[in-house]
């Protein structure tokens, strides 16, 4: 019976998850190229220093700084043009006392040059002969060797999810290949005698799997590969048998069981046979979603989620998507965006419970407005009329219209 | 000369941007089940009601309310239990006066009864007698025949992206095949005499390409497809051949060009023979990035960045993203999150001029504080080390120390 679960908080569940799984999923060498949001399993480290020489950031002339001391307008230094650095080869010239030479922005200072000089504070006075307008300090203008990264720098960290810059980052050291965790596979097993696949016409009492596809793209979203293992009727026997299946060809395992009590033991049954330790929590603190079963078996986390696909998304938010990525070794995964809200109606809450309530984002005077969209929580469409979720914490008991609150976007 | 550039503000070279493109890009019909992410070119309708049967969202008894009326603990009402709604089926059976029916949740309601009564308000008298200790009112506890959906209902409006629950919802009504727009093609070119290919070991002088990356990652991120064409030299006739070969190939084209001032004008010239209207902007009023010129060439966008890593991710975080989902038919894209925290330093900027500061975010006595990563904007790993942006907006002149600002998190 639900009031004999063990119920958990949010919190304390994820952390008793977390305690009981296995160390990240193993891993594999990829093209960096190919790694945006894969998540590091090495510390790539900078074999040589960036930039690897002295590059100027501007257009203008490489210049000795000393030599420009004391310019201004009024007063300019003159410099003899000694020649040109030409983009990407080292310049074959040398700025000597008293000369400047052509560089362009990412030009390479030849050697003598300590400084650039904009080519706006510069002024030709014959073909080989520049006057200089303002001093320059040494190193101005100038990426020294190594400032970017030096030599031997750890340049990312282990666990470290991939972002389009931190891939630029890696090709800009030469690092084209790199050591990522595998994406972890998910299986996941939709159950009920009522359930049929969504090619299929229902016939009265029968209804189209849904979770099935809102957990995989969760899953999808979250960095790992869905591998949906079908429908299994509300069979003992045979729910253990395909979750047995699914489990090995998998890295975690999620049931979608029905919603019936009855269903939800036996849920939790065939979890406990799947191996050790087993349930963790049957029940957590949350509405929707309370009646969820969270689980290892060996190293592997498994998912008995509430049939009716609110709850179901619901807890795929809160335990699924965490887990996914702390498989993969992440602790950071990208974070959902928050927006702040002017409550339209009053939403009661039962201290002691989380309550996710779906919100619809209205504009109204320049302001946001979150609408609580209602209808019962089997209703897969108030989630797809939604915007976002409004989590009310576990120790209030409701939030007033008016207040401002912070809705989880999808 | 950088001072005769036509400088919009990032809002209104948008808006100019986007009145010049071509609709969005031809579509496809795709599995539904591999739609996540993608954006709708039609609006798919309910075909039939959901749920298509008046379904129990509790376990108890099917009943006819009118029969319960009045009941309470003191005084239960007392029904003969007629059978059982078997799940996935129509019962056979009916609910006459007097009677109730066995139901689980997401069982069919029989004919005659017209709520349910939840488990825990009865109590079994004899094998074919229940008592009940609770009214229900008519609907009490049923799911109504087009509760979720209305048959004809339009599902989702044209340019919805798709979430997991859209996914679901759409399998719910046996939409397992549906119109979306194709995946932008972006055509990615590097140029400069510097840059080398990444697995290539850099000369005096050279340096590896960077932004054909951080490029490619920001197009997938916002659903299309990086095309990247190499690296072209500084050459006038062989970069105008090769963007013309990319765009043709693509619906889109991206020039990292040099950040020399010759570079840019040279870049700017092969984009205005690239088709009409060409170069609408030449200079956006951001910083960094101010270099970018923003074009529409036969309908597609092409757009010249400035060569630094950092200016090159601000302007496609600025303009490449919102265009790729705009080429698609999104006006409403996935929104990147954003955190308020405390800025830990001054920083100045320009009235006039959008500023974007990299920042990283640090958890100090339970608050969040925005550290600027301070270095010059040709450090790709500035951006590495950062976690979001600051920006700071046109008519501002800087930040104080200890403001709460708001950080868009990478």
């Amino acid at each position: 019976m639900p009031e004999l679960f063990t119920v958990l908080t949010p919190t304390d569940a994820l952390r008793k998850l977390f305690d009981h799984l296995r160390a990240a999923v193993p891993t594999e060498t990829i093209d960096t190229a190919s790694a945006l949001k894969r998540v590091l399993a090495e510390t790539p480290v900078a074999a040589n220093p960036l930039p690897s020489f002295a590059r100027s950031t501007m257009d203008g002339y490489a210049v000795r700084a000393a030599d420009t001391y004391g310019a201004t307008e009024a007063l300019p230094a003159y410099l003899t043009v000694s020649g040109e650095s030409p983009m990407g080869q080292a310049p074959s010239i040398e700025v000597g006392p008293g000369q400047a030479a052509i560089i362009h922005t990412g030009g390479m200072l030849p050697h003598g040059a300590d400084a650039v000089v904009m080519i706006e504070r510069t002024q030709k006075t014959t073909e080989r002969e520049i006057e200089v307008m303002r001093s320059v300090a040494p190193g101005e203008n100038v990426l020294q060797i190594g400032e970017d990264v030096k030599a031997g720098e750890p340049l990312l960290p282990i666990g470290h999810w991939l972002r389009p810059q931190d891939i630029g980052g890696l090709m800009a050291m030469g690092i084209t290949r790199i050591k990522v965790a595998q994406r972890p596979r998910v299986g996941i097993l939709a159950t009920g005698d009522e359930v049929i696949v969504p090619q299929a016409e229902p016939q009265p009492g029968q209804v189209r799997d849904v979770n099935t596809y809102t957990i995989s793209g969760l899953v999808e979203q979250a960095g790992g590969i869905p591998q949906p293992g079908g429908i299994i009727g509300d069979d003992f026997d045979r729910l253990l048998a395909a979750a047995r299946t699914a489990l090995n060809q998998a890295d975690a395992l999620v049931l979608s069981a029905g919603s019936s009590v009855s269903v939800r033991d036996m849920t939790s049954n065939v979890i406990d046979q799947l191996g050790q330790p087993g349930v963790l929590a049957h029940g957590v603190s949350i509405k929707p979603g309370k009646p969820t079963i969270l689980a290892v078996c060996n190293g592997k986390p498994v998912f008995g989620l509430p049939g009716n696909p609110v709850s179901a998304m619901v807890v795929g938010d809160l335990f699924i998507t965490p887990t996914v990525w702390k498989m993969q070794g992440c602790d950071r995964p990208p974070v959902q965006n928050r927006i702040k809200a002017r409550l339209s109606h009053n939403v009661a809450s039962v201290p002691g419970r989380v309550d996710y309530i779906q919100v619809k984002l209205i504009e109204r005077d320049g302001e946001w407005w979150a609408e609580p969209v209602f209808g019962k929580s089997n209703l897969i469409f108030t989630l797809v009329k939604s915007d976002g979720m409004l989590i009310i914490p576990i120790d209030a008991n409701g939030v007033q219209a008016g207040e401002i609150v912070e809705v989880k976007m999808f």
